[in-house]
């Protein structure tokens, strides 16, 4: 038998997993600055659960993984995040509100695969429940960029209001039966162009008139002042503009673009999404919005006003490959090689690993050219040669991988000469 | 509709996530203090993968989930982290070995519901494979220690060999084909009590006489020493003693125990399981050993000698809870409270971020007494008031939560307050 995967999953090696760590970590780190505490749901979902009406729709769920228990319960994996929040939501009123949370966990989707789509991939969510205000919406902006700064990637991040979208198709005099369809179709401005969006649009019934308004519109150019002052004349609706404009009061470093819609139906205010000034990376990095309604509906009762925003986890994977970001092959950050002295160098690295040292040790003695191998390709940064005469002399003799050069250093020099090239 | 659970799965409420977290960047820092480097497989795994012939046994197999998807292939979801981690050895033999390996993630298993199982729940396992030596098991057994001193957790670490039992069983002249019969019996000592053992060994087929000899070789008391002389004169197979000789030069902190006989027939050299020292909790909270056949017999061609040990995430959770290990509901440092200061108060949250402090902050002006309300509920051990006078001042109020003392301090000096208590 070929062991295989799979089909759409991947496995993640030491040198993609350290990475990924390294993202996760950033991520957890910058949530937990804003008051987000971690939360965790099972990947295994009661089918009724999933497949309750549901504003993400029908797409995902002709998409869902279905299986039963042996005791004929039939189960599904979780597709999103937010189904399973918004489940956690209802089953504990005694949670105090606003409920500030962030999941970083598997999604599972048996969908067609294209490159870079897996059956198999991460969301990382940051949601907070129960507040109105769009200062939350502002907080989101504020931690996404630091996020984006923490990850060194250079990112521009575009916003918009559900209510200035609809307030312009409003002043474009379409019906309010054709603004979802609209919406759909001018959130592909990026991906197909000015021209098929407006024949789409003609395509939806909407008089030419109204297209040429609207392309007018989402096409403005200019600073965020700008274009604000001639929407101002233009609508009529001005509540997704004063929000706007409240919103750049707190967090001015965006970009308010008109064109952008983001797809799904549910989200109610503030929209945004956060691309890549440089590179071949065209897709977003992040994206989110408020969503006042969707959770009080799936729930059945009450009101959940909420917003959030969710990170890429692949696609800031491959821009940070693209970067060049030093790719390492392992943790190991001294391999220290025994030269018939295994029980004392055992003993040396566990002193070395209480200093903050991470520390791999030749077990099996293959010898100095071998282990040299062995290091370099793994890309081990130093090696220490331990033999009689290093034990009698107290020092190591300890290697640079990368320039070659040796020296002799005690034990407890070590840490301090590792750590500083960190 | 009522939202539920899928049975036998929970969710982490903040509570619990910032606990679990904890311990998991603990295993993790002391993983990659030894070397190991992180690796992840997928959940979904190809049912052939799965149900291949392995060493867990047909037990595991019953209990697993089974599913399909749309293009008819039939998958599972992964019971174990072995057997993946034995896929991926056999689809990249460019990896270099021996190959250090940790992985922490969630398995799946359809069984009966008890007290602390769940049908979803975590695997955090450290294993080296293409080491035949046990120096590489005196490794796992120096990481295991410094596990649990980091998590402040009291622990015995017990040892024995597979090889001792064995030579055990042939000294007491048990027909070779019946040692895994016995071997089983052995390892429920613990649980049933000398008596019931004795019983089951009779009903195995064991002579009185040699149930007579096993149980008083495993119930031998003393030092490691006394304990290894006695046994040196007893039995005739000195393998498997002088491994643990050997075994006790690189880590003397272990009980050998000669009792100990870990369930599982895949084991083929040292084992080892760690107990609590204090407390109710009687499972084990870390086990493992060398397995050095399970590997290449799974993927039907080479060696690959391995060792290993498994720590139990729940386990170690009710022992951090029962020895009163301060649960948080939030990861939140600090929370602000804007006086008519809304717009200030967010600047200079975002500047308390910038020191590294976990700040949240209200943003929905709900009035002093409600929020101080709301900090009390989570536990945030410190609250700043922000209102027109602090702004003059340049100076915050901070309240201390536990002790109510207030004080009023500048912006930059915050952190070194709060950091101070970390």
């Amino acid at each position: 038998m070929e062991l295989q995967r799979a089909k759409g999953t991947r496995d993640f090696l030491p040198e993609d997993m350290i990475l990924r760590n390294k993202i996760v970590s950033t991520l957890r780190k910058v949530f937990e600055l804003y008051g987000f505490s971690p939360l965790e749901t099972p990947i295994l979902e009661r089918l009724d659960v999933l497949s309750a009406k549901y504003a993400g729709g029908a797409e995902i769920l002709k998409e869902m993984y279905k299986l039963k228990d042996q005791g004929g319960r039939e189960l599904g994996l979780r597709y999103d995040l937010t189904v399973p929040f918004s489940r956690v939501i209802a089953m504990n009123p005694q949670l105090k509100l606003p409920f500030k949370r962030y999941q970083i966990g598997e999604v599972f989707r048996d969908g067609p695969l294209k490159a870079g789509r897996y059956r198999e991939f991460y969301q990382c969510d940051v949601d907070v429940v129960g507040s109105k205000s769009f200062s939350s919406d502002a907080e989101l902006l504020s931690l996404t960029k630091n996020v984006f700064k923490k990850l060194k990637l250079d990112v521009v991040i575009r916003v918009n209001s559900r209510k200035v979208s609809n307030s312009l198709f409003q002043a474009a005099n379409v019906p309010e039966n054709l603004w979802s369809d609209v919406l759909l179709t001018v959130d592909k401005l990026e991906k197909l162009g000015e021209d098929a969006v407006e024949k789409e649009l003609l395509g939806n019934g909407i008089e030419r008139k109204a297209i040429e308004f609207i392309m007018k519109m989402i096409l403005i150019k200019g600073t965020n002042d700008e274009k604000l002052k001639t929407l101002d004349k233009e609508l009529k609706g001005k509540q997704g503009l004063e929000e706007i404009k409240e919103l750049l009061k707190y967090e001015s470093d965006v970009v308010f673009d008109v064109s952008l819609a983001r797809g799904f139906v549910y989200y109610t205010g503030v929209v945004f999404e956060v691309f890549l000034k440089k590179g071949e990376i065209k897709s977003s990095v992040a994206a989110g919005g408020r969503y006042d309604k969707m959770i009080g509906e799936f729930i059945g009762r009450g009101e959940y006003p909420a917003t959030g925003i969710s990170f890429g986890l692949e696609v800031i994977m491959d821009a940070l490959k693209a970067n060049k970001t030093s790719i390492l092959k392992t943790v190991t950050e001294l391999y220290v090689i025994p030269i018939k002295t295994k029980e004392e160098s055992f003993k040396i690295a566990e002193k070395l690993r209480l200093d903050g040292i991470n520390v791999d040790i030749d077990l099996s003695e293959k010898g100095i050219s071998k282990n040299l191998d062995y290091a370099d390709k793994l890309g081990i940064p130093y090696v220490a040669f331990i033999g009689e005469d290093e034990l009698k002399k107290k020092k190591l003799k300890l290697r640079n991988m990368k320039t070659g050069k040796e020296e002799y250093l005690a034990v407890e020099d070590i840490a301090k000469r590792l750590t500083k090239d960190r």
